[in-house]
């Protein structure tokens, strides 16, 4: 079976790709490498499993030659800094919604039927209901990455309804873990690496949110893809517990091995204009479809503290 | 109060205008004049209330000018033919989302607060719920002009949640009256027109949704403008009932005066690739604000084909 995995080359999706090449099947990485890179796919380099695409979602004549021929696309490509899209506006209308309609586009023109999508918690917005389940409404997005989420569902849904494609949209918790490029474990290390004496946390440090361990995401995905046929598919992907940021600035400092760390909080209840002070995610239909994770939320993160700790280099 | 309304030369627009002005305020009407027609505003024209912009609301620029000075936008333009998508798949992604990304990031940009946004009960996709209530999900749309209208109501929630705008999110039912230019007794019309003997009916006619007056669509929304202020305001406006396909090409040959038309079915349980078999918006939300429809459904219905059957002239 051959894959297309947009963004392949990049967090997430080179964890899916490790484990679709482990069970057997063919991947097509198709990846800008402006976040992804190479490295995270050079265990695969004398496999011949896996092939690389170096090309632009904006641009849909690439993504039509890069969607012939396969049985299945992941589209995981995004702007994977939410906040940037606070500062240059079209970032995630660009990257995020317009890229997902020329994958879906190219997926019809070439008679591809079948496509998984990183969705995530963030379409949720300020969610009155925790844990979150699926088909909690209104969907009021806060930050301009999820609503170039929303946006996505409703054109993988639509294409669905209007030319018959299935999918299946994976609302992901914050996904942590080994090759992460972002987000407040990789921004707390590179914090300490320049300062070991003090940690600055954006906000109160009571935002508190799900996380999920990227090697249980990458599995929960297949495992979900695998026993599901709807033809709207839709699962949260999370851990089922929350950990708050303060805990987080604890564990990091705990593993950064750094005695004496001040850390210090500028204040107020979100990180950034966008922030969502609060996501739980109800599990239970991911759960219910027989997939356990490995790691809590609070276990996912030491986890990740450790492996980045390791990449970053902290001590050199 | 200088309102700005986008598509103001149009079926729903012009109607929103006239009110406007009858209450004292003034417009600056946003067109691009493709489906909108300059007569619609014609009872204005020695009034000096309303001022004509003729832009494309994909060039940011002339919507940042248009934009310039105004009290409020009212974000009506759109693609008016939902299965014009179907045929040029990305009609909706640049008339709808895109357009209305350039919409708010204008408002950003000039510091205008205050934005109301013509979404559809086509967000709800195949809603299980019905009456379907605001907070009902999932949000699955199924047409391609669905997705653009909840990518469209996710951009604004975010510029909301990121930027501070405050907006009013109005989820038509299929809107009806004088002046529309599209739409199922619009295309009765010109079938009986064209054939005065048979008239043929898109799918079994079994399908059965809510109809709006469009007067009373416009009173509608500036009632709920006066009358509410979250900072995100999301109303169903419909009727609070029904009618069936069937029972509109029984009034449309009625009011034809024809006496022996033929009503034909094509069959199935659509009428087009992405339409919604049953749609019943809950009105709670807008009747508990005090608003009061004049017509239920099959009178907004009649009272149209008598306004179109005048307008399009299926007599001469």
């Amino acid at each position: 079976m051959l894959h297309l995995v947009t963004g392949g080359a990049g967090f997430i999706g080179s964890h899916l790709v490790d484990q679709l090449v482990e069970r057997g099947d063919s991947v097509r990485v198709f990846d800008n490498f402006s976040s992804g890179r190479e490295e995270f796919l050079s265990g695969h380099d004398d496999g011949g499993a896996v092939e690389l695409f170096k090309g632009d979602l904006l641009d849909l004549e690439s993504v039509i030659e890069a969607v012939e021929g396969v049985d299945m696309v992941w589209h995981l490509a995004a702007n994977p800094d939410i906040r940037l899209g606070t500062r240059v506006t079209d970032t995630d209308l660009k990257q995020g919604t317009i890229a997902t309609y020329n994958v879906v586009e190219a997926m019809r023109l070439a008679g591809v039927q079948d496509i998984a999508f990183s969705s995530s918690s963030v379409v949720y917005g300020e969610a009155e209901v925790m844990p979150t389940p699926e088909d909690f409404g209104p969907l009021f997005p806060i930050s301009l990455y999820g609503a170039s989420k929303l946006a996505g569902e409703a054109l993988l849904t639509s294409w669905c309804g209007t030319f018959g494609l299935r999918c299946w949209i994976f609302r992901f918790a914050n996904i942590v873990g080994a090759r992460g490029t972002h987000g407040v474990i990789f921004d707390f290390i590179h914090k300490l690496k320049a300062d070991p004496t003090r940690l600055e946390v954006l906000g109160n440090g009571l935002q508190e949110k799900s996380y999920m361990e990227v090697g249980d995401t990458a599995r929960a995905m297949i495992h979900v893809v695998d026993n599901s046929s709807e033809q709207i598919n839709c699962f949260n992907l999370g851990s089922g517990d929350t950990c708050s940021v303060r805990r987080i600035a604890e564990i990091v400092v705990e593993e950064s091995g750094f005695g004496d760390v001040s850390i210090e909080y500028t204040g107020g209840d979100r990180g950034w204009a966008g922030d969502v002070p609060k996501a739980m995610l109800a599990v239970e239909r991911l759960i219910g479809l027989g997939f356990t994770p490995e790691y809590n939320s609070e276990d996912a993160i030491r986890h990740t503290a450790r492996c980045l700790i390791e990449e970053i280099g902290l001590h050199e």
